[in-house]
């Protein structure tokens, strides 16, 4: 079985140019098969204020009507998916930027209203991914680069999570190939003290995590990504990793991590 | 050899929802292998309008400076070309989204600053175009939908002409396919008079074309179209069509066009 790195970017590291730019580089030069997911950071938010476009979150969550809609589909995957792709092509790597209506790679269907009306915004399932798709992209030697739009395949874009999207896009890999699963962020892994960069937990548990989500040392958006990641583990994906994207280049290696176990 | 339909919308059709949904589910409805390039029409004025950045205009082409740049590649990769993809996918057309720097299919040069400053807008050349990569898509059962946003190579992305991708692209791949090249239009054809839409030749030779020209029947923005066309029939591309948009589905029978022969 080949295997494959699955990288997911967040916004912290798109608002930054330098950081971008190094992490980019990093990204260049990992061997292989490669796909990076990126999402969409403060761009969207910074230009629906200048568009005097209101935002609502909800607990972080973006609630998507028409207008936001045209904005991250814009900023994702036209700003920020082609900022990237050149400058990958510009370091050797053959980048494809993808959102998920293209090569209908990724069909989610639009959230069911429930006490929350999320708008245009899309669940990811187990079946949303097409791997042949992707590893027919792979085979042709490009890397694909996803950005967190994808589609419901009756011509609707929806704005999508891009960690879920990171961790079902990994499980569906894994059934082609040995598929680890990073997520980047701007700690240098899983930390026992928030305010204590050195105090990672170089590997975390499932039960152990529990624990920890329990006592509320893990909380707030860790949640969801930690939530993802041991489904990803559980369905059959290799490796999962928390690390900073300035690790990245070492990750298969001694890098600062936390590597997740079920 | 196989036959590929290259087929070039232009921005009124963009900007007309009902227009672009009729030629979409005609376009869907073309056997074989094919190719849509559009441009942006007025969305990416009207953006740049609602952000307050000026827009230069010379000659019709638009100075891309770098805050217009950030807007066209969010307009045209992102909004345009992921709405004409999502409608694509509907329709049961596997629509791919692409600008020059996704696979690195079309790598232009930025225009050197003669007179005029076109700032970052690229020039599409013979060499410009991967038409292995196009095949390899369109062999992947793959419809391409390219929008005129391309790369340097070096990491910046650039504005482009879509008339002069459409030649180039159709000029590339008539190495490999028998390529037919439609520029889909708001007039039924090239008209004898401007004004009568049933006046179309239906068949214009190169020295009659200049003949007009000379004459100024043929004129501003279609010169450009036009000179495209021949310099691709030139090459070896085997048809040439203009048409009305909404002909776009009878364009291989005796649907209203001009056909242009060297």
């Amino acid at each position: 079985m080949k295997s494959i790195n699955i990288i997911k970017i967040g916004g912290n590291i798109i608002d930054d140019d330098e950081q971008l730019s190094v992490f980019l580089k990093d990204f260049a030069s990992i061997d292989g098969y490669k796909i990076l997911i990126h999402g969409g950071g403060k761009l969207a938010t910074d230009l629906a204020k200048k568009l005097n476009i209101p935002q609502k979150m909800v607990e972080g969550r973006r609630i998507t009507d028409a207008q936001t809609l045209e904005i991250t589909t814009m900023v994702y995957a036209g700003l920020i998916n082609k900022k990237i792709v050149a400058k990958l092509q510009s370091l050797g790597c053959n980048a494809s930027g993808l959102s998920g209506a293209d090569g209908n790679i990724i069909k989610t269907q639009k959230r069911p209203v429930k006490e929350i009306d999320y708008g245009f915004v899309g669940d990811v399932s187990e079946n949303s991914v097409d791997a042949q798709q992707f590893s027919k992209l792979l085979e042709m030697g490009v890397t694909p680069v996803i950005c967190s739009i994808t589609h419901d395949g009756n011509g609707t874009l929806l704005n999508t999570n891009a960690d879920t999207m990171a961790g079902e896009i990994a499980k569906a890999l894994s059934r082609i190939y040995d598929t680890s699963l990073s997520y980047c962020f701007e700690k240098n892994g899983v930390l026992k003290d928030v305010e204590d960069e050195n105090s990672i937990i170089p590997v975390l548990h499932k039960d152990q995590y529990l624990e920890l989500k329990e006592k509320k040392i893990i909380f707030e958006g860790m949640i969801p990504k930690m939530d993802n990641a041991f489904s990803a583990l559980a369905y059959g994906v290799k490796e999962v990793n928390i690390c900073h994207a300035k690790n990245i280049a070492h990750i298969q290696k001694n890098g600062l991590k936390t590597t997740l176990k079920n």
